[in-house]
């Protein structure tokens, strides 16, 4: 015996969430219509509301309600620091590290050629284009440490500078609280590598 | 900085999701904006055409989408079998198990005295009725093992047994697979006391 068909689709709807599977898709879509239904209708609501709100910054090309999203509007942040992330998820990252003040661009992706993703799709073009505005004097990339990631940085990263336009990379190494014991030999000696003067 | 306010309250209200903690959902949110909006849209669909069409079926009390669900219309089911649960979640591990061809009863919960639920709360009037209709010959127990569906099952136990229906309850001891090394001793030590003939 199934479960009743619209159950049934729900479940299966679940399984668009990232780490759900079918046992968790099952127990989540019970627990909806039969502990919270209330909860339920606020995410129908949330989920339709978002999905009709939700844009691209025109500068930032970060998710936004507006335009032009509320920090590139913000006066407090330094327009002469631009912070390329993969995704706005990762610029969230960022902000909550409280370790940054500048601007940021969002590529929405990785250049991967085999999965058909070029240049033009991460936004390139727009990123030049700000980057050499005159009023940005770094490029700080921050793209995962993925092989898309660091080709991206590296293919970005040249662009930059033949543009004349200062490219950096964020700092690989131990995590904090890491113990060389418990690293993986690639991080490892990659921080070899990458030491610095004391 | 913090997201857009759609997507701050879709990261709230995916909150309501069993196991899905802060970080869970703001990665969810993310995911489901950034790679899979299609899934998102059918998640929206799927949830208020479930809360619009599930409701609960006039003789087992769980979900379905008729009066009366599609098990309790089978001709192939033994009537004269009903299997107590607490959730529409265990009735459905309980027929993954294939292990049992009879009729259910939904609870929708369990006996939780400092709770405010009562017998009335689970519906045990329904129950009793439908174990006193003359087809049923025996109510099997499945409630859970906790302090209270234990005390669900010896309650429900006592009613029938003053009914005169015959009451049993599902075997507790060690998991299949299960070794005495790696078992609770709570468990081994009700699989000693209620051993068995081989």
């Amino acid at each position: 015996m199934k479960p009743p068909s619209s159950l049934d689709e729900l479940i299966d709807a679940l399984r668009c969430l990232p780490g759900v599977g079918p046992k968790s898709a099952q127990r989540m879509g019970y627990h909806l219509l039969q502990r919270d239904q209330p909860g339920a209708r606020r995410l129908t609501a949330a989920l339709g509301i978002a999905l009709d709100r939700i844009r691209h910054c025109e500068r930032c090309n970060s998710f936004s309600e507006e335009v032009v999203c509320a920090m590139c509007h913000s006066p407090r942040r330094d327009a002469s620091l631009l912070c390329v992330v993969e995704s706005p998820g990762d610029l969230l990252m960022v902000e909550q590290a409280q370790c940054y003040t500048g601007m940021y661009f969002v590529l929405m992706g990785s250049l991967s050629p085999l999965d058909g993703i070029g240049p033009k799709d991460i936004h390139l073009d727009r990123l030049l284009q700000r980057a050499t505005d005159g009023v940005v004097r770094e490029v700080i990339l921050a793209t995962n440490f993925t092989v898309e990631g660091e080709a991206t940085a590296h293919y970005v990263g040249e662009l930059l500078r033949a543009k004349g336009v200062r490219a950096t990379r964020i700092a690989r190494g131990l995590p904090v609280g890491g113990e060389l014991e418990h690293v993986d030999s690639g991080t490892l000696s990659q921080a070899v590598r990458e030491r610095r003067e004391v």
